[in-house]
């Protein structure tokens, strides 16, 4: 096992998860953090998964009725200026465009010039100039619903960068609705969140706990916030995608008004929604391990690396192995055609075979000459701990294949579910359980606690001592009779979900 | 025809071909200037061919072997300031960063805070970021070719923004490719450009011209520079899509090094190469008419649009009008399933159906209690410029429905395409007739000349007298013996295209 030694990710999760996490982005080429402060080059396999991403993520949008579009990168410093409430939880992170032009100076440099009368800024999220361009729009009831997503690249100056989680520049798409009614206004809020949970259990194989953000966590500018949270292999949680309900809060400041069957003039109520590349940081801290990156079949741009052992003459094996790419290529998983490809880079056979693995392609083929003269194949499946190499029939490859794609995804998600179960307690009644289970340092010890709470904002003070916050009041959850609140010990309104998070 | 009088685009071409253009793509729901002085909005329509258009060229540049990734929106001003040839060219219209933070001054209001230690450059292009990163990932002769592409977002600030043509923020793709050998680099360039002529062809139904850029005319930095130009309606030409070749220009800054066989260290040979949604204001211009947009087929989001025309009882209409979506649904046409749709909005029929034809849809059909009793359907073809209304049997509707959609995409080329060879003049051998017919202020009187060009910089100074530039020196054309250039009457180097230009 020298190649294993020589390719496993350094540190390990359990010798230091955050670092290896930096270290499964970097050495499976997904991302790195490079040019400037706090931006991110997402290399081919990471672009290939993103790529993917949208692909589902964009069908499930679709199919609910929205329609895609685009709206403008810059966003006029007045248009921030009349949402206040929203512009206040903003503030402090946006990048500011003041000229238009370089010049040379008289010291030979090139320095801004042609200053802006009015400043620019790099959009957080368009709610100001979408809502704008939809009061534009919608006249009358029958404009309405207006359902209109895009993606898009969104510059939040982040103060401690991290690679895919919290990055100055990201991409998401974001999603803008409007709506003659509240009730339909709440149901949108409702359905996108189920869109996302969907997308991130089947596309991503992440189980998701969705509920209701508390108050203090909410959008800016939102009347209600809806959440699905993923839990990390060391127990933290990952906010993943968000659906918030806006109220008329953002059509009044706007004037998006409609005249409705009564002829009455009336403010639309509008949400929005959004998922963004954070989700990739997700993929890697749920299924990675210690050998590297593990993506699950449905996003994996490569599902299946043929790699050739060739000696004395390759032509035998090429032909071979482009005829098991054809044949896979030819059969279909989850509705797509096999993503197979032959690595014919010049490079050793092993050192493809562990570059693929690190990389975490479900299905890895090593085909040379004995190989050839068995009629068989050597698959390596990523969802396997020792990585064993297996050889199958050749005859009848396809199937086999399609049905391993089949076990992982499924496997991977059933992996993170008995996770997400196994280490989401709801045995902890008291502050005093709760200290002593979110001061552990182990990546082992941490996890959820599922509790009653009291929503008593001073709560969050003591969470606060432990880096823990409400991730969610989860939509499933039932309180006891006579709920006692998990730091107060009075009266609880809610069940909730505790936890540290990115 | 009270419909038509409604819904005619005014101007017409006509009476002035720059106002046609803007209402065409303002009625037709295409895109609009808003929010920030040269920013444009892409509304759902106008998104929805986009999306249609990546799709296709984004699965020609993967057929070259380019992978997708992604770069950051960000260029550090000192990375300009190393390539400067490359920064001349741009130096005047670049979007510059300056702060990021917003802060409330004493006066109440927003201003820019925090300032950066570097100002930042909303990437005009992305050769000196993505560059950078070629060099950190280039080691040895096996890590070439490393082609890339990326869809995003550029920034260049527009003194006299036009919706599509010209504005300051624009999607495009850019690939950027590194290669061993000069050879290699140079059929990179060529290659690119075809994949953009059989893209502008075959999907968008434009026929292009292929040379070569004028030295005035290269992109700043590169060797040379490849383009496809396209006649508008006008007789103008639109430059639809460009093709770099870099040399060692941008390598040599960067450092970007391998090993050779013989383990020497050498400089990559480099090249860049761009599409954008300008393409879009190309088919605008090439295939709209005094009724709207005229979509081709091939990316037209909606392909076929179903109005029910119901009465009394909606219920069988509407039955009817979705079993006929479902069949086209089912019909395959250009490899994919046709893109047909109900309109159930709460409108009238008319007002529908002249939607979809100020929209461009290729074909619209009418479905009435009339037409089920019939066993027909009421079709109106796009392509036909007296918009009859056609009723064709229900039976075979989807067979007879392809054909139709074929018919369109092949006729607009060959219309197009008609224009583009008999607006060509070759006639034109002296100075006095080049005059004489760049001179006319007519719509119908533009067009291309060809004819023999010294190259001498001189020559361009004629030209710029009626706003005329040399397009390209196409790579199809052979120079008559003894050539005279059509503006010196001198010895002529090459055969040119001369036009006025987008």
């Amino acid at each position: 096992m020298e190649g294993k030694a020589k390719t496993g990710i350094s540190p390990t999760r359990a010798e230091d998860f955050p670092q290896w996490f930096q270290s499964v982005v970097r050495d499976a080429e997904v991302a790195e953090l490079d040019h400037v402060r706090g931006a991110m080059v997402i290399r081919p396999w990471g672009w290939g998964i993103w790529e993917l991403m949208q692909r589902a993520l964009d069908d499930g949008i679709k199919a609910t009725g929205a329609s895609n579009a685009y709206f403008p990168l810059f966003i006029p410093l007045s248009y921030l200026e009349e949402e206040a409430k929203h512009v206040e939880g903003f503030a402090k992170e946006m990048a500011v465009v003041t000229h238009h032009r370089l010049e040379k100076g008289p010291d030979g440099a090139l320095h801004p010039a042609a200053e802006l009368p009015e400043p620019l800024i790099v959009r957080p999220t368009s709610e100001t100039i979408i809502g704008r361009s939809f009061a534009k729009w919608i006249n009358s009831y029958r404009d309405l619903p207006l359902m209109i997503n895009q993606w898009c690249n969104i510059v939040r100056w982040e103060l401690r960068p991290r690679v895919l989680l919290r990055t100055t520049e990201f991409l998401w798409q974001e999603g803008h609705t409007a709506h003659a009614s509240e009730q339909e206004a709440l149901e949108e809020t409702r359905r996108m969140l189920e869109v996302y949970r969907q997308f991130a259990e089947s596309a991503l194989a992440i189980p998701v706990i969705p509920g209701e953000k508390p108050e203090s966590e909410r959008f800016p500018g939102a009347e209600s916030s809806l959440t699905i949270e993923a839990m990390m292999q060391d127990g933290k949680a990952l906010q993943s995608g968000t659906s918030h309900f806006l109220g008329q809060n953002f059509s009044r400041s706007m004037d998006m008004e409609f005249t409705d069957e009564n002829g009455e003039r009336k403010l639309a109520y509008t949400t929005s929604w959004g998922l963004s590349t954070r989700m990739m940081g997700a993929v890697v801290m749920t299924h990675a391990d210690d050998n590297g990156l593990r993506v699950p079949p449905r996003v994996a741009p490569g599902q299946v690396k043929i790699v050739p052992i060739t000696r004395d003459d390759p032509a035998p094996v090429l032909e071979a192995a482009n005829s098991l790419r054809a044949e896979l290529a030819d059969a279909t998983w989850s509705g797509e055609s096999v993503r197979a490809d032959v690595d014919t880079r010049e490079r050793k056979p092993a050192e493809k075979r562990w570059e693929w693995i690190r990389k975490g392609a479900p299905v890895v083929i090593e085909l040379g000459g004995r190989d050839i003269e068995g009629d068989v194949i050597t698959v390596t499946r990523r969802d396997d701990p020792g990585l064993a190499r297996n050889q199958i029939p050749r005859d009848g490859a396809a199937e086999a294949v399609t049905g391993v794609l089949e076990e992982i995804q499924t496997g991977y998600y059933e992996e993170a579910h008995r996770r997400l179960r196994e280490r989401t307690r709801d045995d902890i009644t008291d502050v005093e359980a709760f200290r002593e289970f979110f001061s552990g340092e182990e990546t082992e010890s941490g996890g959820f606690v599922r509790a009653p709470w009291s929503e008593d904002p001073a709560t969050e003070e003591t969470m606060a001592e432990f880096g823990v916050t409400v991730r969610c009041i989860p939509f499933d959850a039932e309180l006891p009779s006579d709920p006692r609140c998990v730091i107060t010990g009075g009266a609880a309104r809610v069940m909730a979900i505790f936890a540290k998070a990115y």
